[in-house]
C-alpha cells in the first residue's frame, strides 16, 4: 500500500467533511453526538466481540499486564464511552465563542472568535475508548479527525468507528468526519505527520518510541501526550494523615495511568515520622519501594533507587522515594526528573503552596489533592483528548475548547490606514 | 564554530534567565521595559550608525527596494521602537492572569492561570525593529528570547540588543533574558529548531526558504509567520466609493508589508461599473495591474494574470484582479490561493458579511475595512511579535498574551480519587 497516497486520500475526504462541520450549528453536532452514543450502546456486543479478538492477541504482542488492563472493554466501559459522548454533547459549544471583543478608539470593532481547527490526526495506543472520546471531542469542536490506534486494539477501534459512523449518518453528517485507519503500519504515522495543508494538527499519545517517531517526522504542528512522571511532595507542614492518604491513592488507585505518582518526595523535617507509616501503608497495598540513600537510612528494608528510577514512569505498583532538604530541593528534583505532567504538594502553609505552584513547571499543580485528579472528565471538560505535556496551544487535560483555533473579525465603516 | 554547542550554551543561559523572569512581578518587568526604551533613545545615534553599515551592504546582498525600505532606521523609527516598548509596559500583565476558575461539585477548586512559556527563539529577516518589539513582548510575558535576525541587519540588530541589555541591567534583570545571535549562519537556525528541552518555541518570520528550513529541521514547536496573500472582495452590494478607497489603501499605502492586498476580487454584478474606476485610481497610484480573462474583457489595457499570479505575494505596486461569480466563488478563490492571513469583504449586506466571515479561512477577516489594519499595534496589543499564519496556539497578530502558556492549579482538602 502506498501510505502517502492512502493518507492523502483519507485526509482530502476528511477536509471536505471538515468544511461541512464548520458550517453546522452546535445543535446539529450535539444531536450527532447523542446518535453516536446510542449507536455505541446498540453495538456493545459487537464491540466487545472485537475486543475479545484483540485480547486474544495480547500475549503474542507482548503486552504487559498494565497494557492489557487498559485494552479491556466490558459492558461498563462501553456504557462509559456512551456517557462520555452525552457529557460532551451537554457542554457549551466552543465554536463561535467570543474570546474578546472591543472597539478601537477610531470606531473599528474587533472580535476574536473560536473556530474549528480543521482536520486533526490522533495517534494512540492501548485504550480503545480513546477512539470514541477523541471522535466525540473533535465532533463537538467542529473538526474532522483521523485516528490511528495501536495494533493491539485494531479490532476494537474499527468496531467503535463503525458505530460512530452510524451515529453520524443518523444525524446526516458525513462519515468522513471520523476516520479510523485500517492499517497499523508505522509508515502511516509518518504520512500523517507530513500531510501539510491536509492535516492541521497531530496529537501523539503513547510511548516514547511512538512520540519520537512523530516528532522526527512531523512538519505539521504536534501536541505531545507524553508520559507522566508525577510527584507528591510531603512538606514540613503537611497534615501527615492527609499526606499518607494522598500518597497511597496517587500510587495505588490505578497505577497503570499517566497521572499516578511515580516518586514520593518527603521533606527531611518530617521524614523520620512520616516515612515508616507511609512505607508500611504502601507495602500493605503491594507496592515495591525503592529509596534514595537518606530514605534507606530511615527504612533500610527497601531497594535502592538509581538515577534511572527518578526518571522512570513505572505504570505499576513500584515507587521511588527520596528525602529532600526543603521545598526548593523538591522543586529542583521535580523540574529535573519530572515530565511537566502533574505534581502535588501536601502542606498547611499558604506560602509553601504558592512557592510550589509558581516554581513547579507542570501542567497541573495539586495542593492537598491526589495527582489522580488530573483528568479532563474530573476537571469538568466532559472527556479529554489526552493530557498535553507540551506548553504550546494546550497544556494539561485537553477538552473540546482546546481543539479550536481563533479568528479575528474586524468590522469598519470604510476604515483605511493613513 | 560548533553551532550546536554555541546554541546550547546560549539557550542554557537563557533558560536560567527565564527562571529568574518567571519569579518577577509585572512591575519589575514593566520597569525594565521602560529602562530599555530609555536606553534605545540614548543609543539612537549608535543604532543609526550601525544601520548605515547594514544599508551599505544592501546592494551586495541583492536586496530589493522593498527589503531595503524595511531595513532603514532613522530618528522616527528608533523613537517608534522606544514608544512600542513603553506601550507594551503600559499593558496589563498577562502572567498570572486567571483564564478560568471554578469549584467542582466535590469541593475541588480549579484554576487555569497564564504562565510564561520559557525560552522563545525568533528567526526573522529585514526589519531591525523586530529585535526590539520581540524582546519587549517576550520580556513583558516573562520569557527569555533568542533572536536571530538576517545577515542584512546584523549590525543594527546587535546595536539594538546592546541598548536593551543596558536597560535590563538598569532594572537588575539578567542580560541573558535577551540574546541576539552574533552569527547569521543558517546552521544556527537548525540548532535552535532542535534545541529540545532548552528552547520551548521557535517563531520564524520571513521568506518561504527560511520558514521551510525551520519547519524541516524543527523538533520543537513552531509558529510560522508566513506571507500574506491578502484579498479584498468587492461584493455585489458594496458601497463602491468605499470599495475603491479600501482597494487603493490596501494596495498602495505600504505595499512592502504582509497585510497589503495582492489580489482584488470583484463580483460580476458590479464588475462593469467598478472595474474602470478602480483600475484608473490604481494606475494613478502607479500600480501595475494583471487581470484574469473576464477582467481583461472589461479593461483590455492590462497584463494577463496567470495561475502563478494568484499565488504570488508581490510586496510591490503590482496587483492581480479577478472577476468572480458570487461570494462562494470569492471564498473558494481565497481558500485556494490565499495564505490564511487577512482577507476583506466590502458589502452592505449582513448576510454576505456573515457568510464571508464564517467561510474564509483567514486569521483576520475584515468587513468594510482595509487589510492594512491587521497589525498587533492597531489591534491594541501594544506591539506584535508578528502575524501567525498557523492555526495552533496563536493565529493572526500575536501580542504578549500569545507568548504565555497555562498551568492548572488544583486545590483540595485531602481529596483522593475513589
Amino acid at each position: 500500500m502506498d501510505m502517502t497516497q492512502y493518507i492523502t486520500d483519507l485526509a482530502q475526504a476528511a477536509r471536505k467533511a471538515a468544511g461541512v462541520l464548520a458550517c453546522t450549528t452546535g445543535e446539529i453536532r450535539d444531536k450527532a453526538l447523542l446518535a453516536c452514543a446510542a449507536a455505541l450502546r446498540e453495538a456493545s456486543d459487537d464491540i466487545q466481540a472485537a475486543n475479545t479478538k484483540d485480547l486474544a492477541g495480547a500475549d503474542e504482542l507482548g503486552l504487559t499486564d498494565a497494557m492489557t488492563k487498559r485494552l479491556v472493554l466490558n459492558d461498563a466501559k462501553v456504557e462509559g464511552m456512551a456517557v462520555a459522548l452525552a457529557d460532551i454533547a451537554a457542554q457549551v459549544d466552543p465554536v463561535g465563542k467570543t474570546i474578546t471583543a472591543y472597539n478601537r478608539p477610531n470606531g473599528l470593532r474587533l472580535e476574536k472568535r473560536r473556530v474549528p481547527i480543521g482536520v486533526i490526526g490522533i495517534v494512540f495506543e492501548s485504550r480503545p475508548n480513546v477512539t470514541s472520546d477523541a471522535a466525540g471531542l473533535c465532533l463537538k469542536s467542529g473538526n474532522a479527525c483521523i485516528l490511528r490506534g495501536g495494533k493491539e486494539a485494531i479490532n476494537s477501534n474499527l468496531a467503535i468507528a463503525a458505530a460512530i459512523k452510524r451515529g453520524l449518518a443518523a444525524a446526516c453528517l458525513p462519515a468522513e468526519a471520523v476516520t479510523v485507519l485500517e492499517t497499523t503500519d508505522r509508515a502511516a504515522v509518518s504520512a500523517m505527520a507530513t500531510a501539510e495543508g491536509l492535516i492541521d494538527l497531530i496529537i501523539p499519545r503513547g510511548g516514547h518510541g511512538l512520540i519520537r517517531a512523530v516528532m522526527e517526522a512531523a512538519s505539521i504542528p504536534v501536541i505531545k501526550h507524553l508520559d507522566g512522571i508525577c510527584h507528591v511532595y510531603v512538606h514540613a507542614e503537611a497534615d501527615l494523615d492527609m499526606a499518607e492518604a494522598i500518597a497511597v491513592n496517587a500510587k495505588c488507585e490505578y497505577p497503570a495511568v499517566c497521572n499516578a505518582m511515580e516518586t514520593l518526595l518527603v521533606d527531611a523535617a518530617v521524614a523520620e515520622t512520616f516515612l515508616p507509616r507511609v512505607a508500611a501503608a504502601l507495602k500493605d497495598a503491594g507496592v515495591e519501594l525503592r529509596g534514595g540513600d537518606r530514605c534507606r537510612a530511615i527504612i533500610p528494608d527497601m531497594g535502592k533507587a538509581t538515577e534511572d528510577d527518578w526518571a522512570t514512569e513505572y505504570l505499576d505498583l513500584v515507587l521511588s522515594i527520596r528525602v529532600v532538604d526543603d521545598i526548593a530541593a523538591a522543586v529542583e528534583h521535580i523540574n529535573t526528573y519530572g515530565s511537566m505532567h502533574t505534581d502535588a504538594i501536601v502542606t498547611r502553609s499558604i506560602a509553601a503552596a504558592e512557592q510550589f505552584i509558581t516554581n513547579v513547571d507542570a501542567s497541573s499543580v495539586m495542593v492537598n489533592a491526589s495527582t489522580r485528579w488530573a483528568d479532563g472528565g474530573r476537571y469538568g471538560l466532559g472527556a479529554e483528548i489526552g493530557i498535553s505535556t507540551d506548553k504550546l496551544h494546550a497544556r494539561g487535560p485537553m477538552g473540546a475548547e482546546d481543539l479550536t483555533s481563533t479568528k479575528w473579525i474586524v468590522t469598519g465603516q470604510g476604515h483605511v490606514v493613513e
